[in-house]
């Protein structure tokens, strides 16, 4: 992909899909490759990316009502507190990067909002993208890879890291498959409306596979944006 | 004033107005002088009021950056908190109270969202009711009491109470005079757009005489909405 660098505004892109679908680690395997291309990565994560937004992020996941000293979140609050992560994040990490021309990628964003509270929790979609709008300014990723699984498929996959890593289930894990069912549909919803952002890969093949379609991806987006956007810098 | 009682829903009466205004201790006298006619009152305030709204309360006061371990919080982040809280309070605390037929003093709700958040911080009033909505599902209070009080004249109460009570200053009172006069502006102007619901209170006076105010415009409300709303219940 080369090049990349200068002063122009960096480049936001988007991880998302449900449990389970592989977004995390092919994440971390385009930021590898990015940075072998020299490009300026930063990989950040949602709800989370500074103090206040983990202190909140806990408050988010604990297990709750049953294990946890809360009460039952109303959906209203979940999506309240994941916009206020956002907000916090967006500020101290994400326009920051932006402006010295890093390619950031991030582990859910505005589309996880709306597939989960939006078509998973009944959310008014509308209100939620006012809220998005209020807690970001209006930033809108440069592409969004949406990583395409059967829910049957990401729960039993989330469900052996479990047990292979001891990752603990937290309270949206916990939901039933019908919820992330509704999720999965939203986010495929989402990218039928938006497909010159969206870009959906097949997360069911190995993970080989699946890195050679996002690095086809990537590449073609990279190709465009270059094409339409910038004239070569002289060395 | 005395009854109330019987089938029909509550009441919710909001106490706003800015720091050192007297609410809250005006508040703590309504209750007595309601308990002692027999009402049930639950008294409570915000943000907080459920455990999990108490602990995103802690979030929003603590001293931050130079004191705290958190970055600052933006203005976004700062309605969303708060927001958060309300709808778990409206949820967990203050609906069921008045499906009980209760009488729910509350310190501090939307007003206070609008005049701190929108008058104070900048935010669009249209985006916080929106958020406010969402938060509640449309609850607004039958009637609120706005302390009203010169800016100087409240913070120099604030003060002397934080001498004589070894209260601290949080993130919110630490804010700038300039600050808390746009509140002050801000809680008049919804008065003035709302006078049905929001009465002013002066706040000047002594706490006796306050204490008159209050009685006298509580009665009349009550009055008011038992003519208007209820025939007397036979016993």
């Amino acid at each position: 992909m080369g090049g990349g660098r200068g002063r122009r505004r960096g480049l936001l892109i988007t991880l998302e899909g449900i449990e389970g679908s592989g977004k995390t680690s092919q994440g971390a395997r385009l930021a590898k490759r990015l940075r072998e291309d020299n490009y300026r990565v930063v990989e950040t994560r949602e709800p989370g990316g500074t103090p206040l937004a983990e202190d909140i992020r806990h408050l988010l996941l604990a297990v709750s009502p049953s294990q946890g000293r809360h009460e039952r979140m109303t959906p209203a609050s979940e999506a309240l507190l994941i916009l206020a992560c956002r907000s916090q994040h967006v500020a101290q990490v994400i326009e920051p990067a932006l402006q010295e021309g890093a390619v950031v990628l991030c582990d859910r964003f505005l589309d996880s909002t709306l597939a989960y509270q939006g078509y998973g929790r009944g959310l008014d979609l509308q209100v939620l993208r006012t809220l998005n709008e209020l807690a970001t300014g209006g930033l809108t990723p440069d592409l969004t890879l949406l990583f395409d699984i059967p829910v049957t498929i990401g729960l039993a996959r989330r469900r052996k890291q479990e047990r292979q890593h001891g990752v603990e289930r937290n309270r949206i894990d916990r939901e039933t498959r019908r919820f992330h069912a509704r999720v999965r549909k939203g986010f495929l919803a989402l990218a039928a409306e938006d497909p010159d952002r969206i870009r959906i890969v097949d997360g069911k093949p190995d993970p080989d596979l699946v890195g050679t379609q996002v690095n086809a991806l990537v590449h073609r987006f990279f190709s465009a944006r270059i094409k339409k956007t910038s004239k070569p810098r002289s060395r």
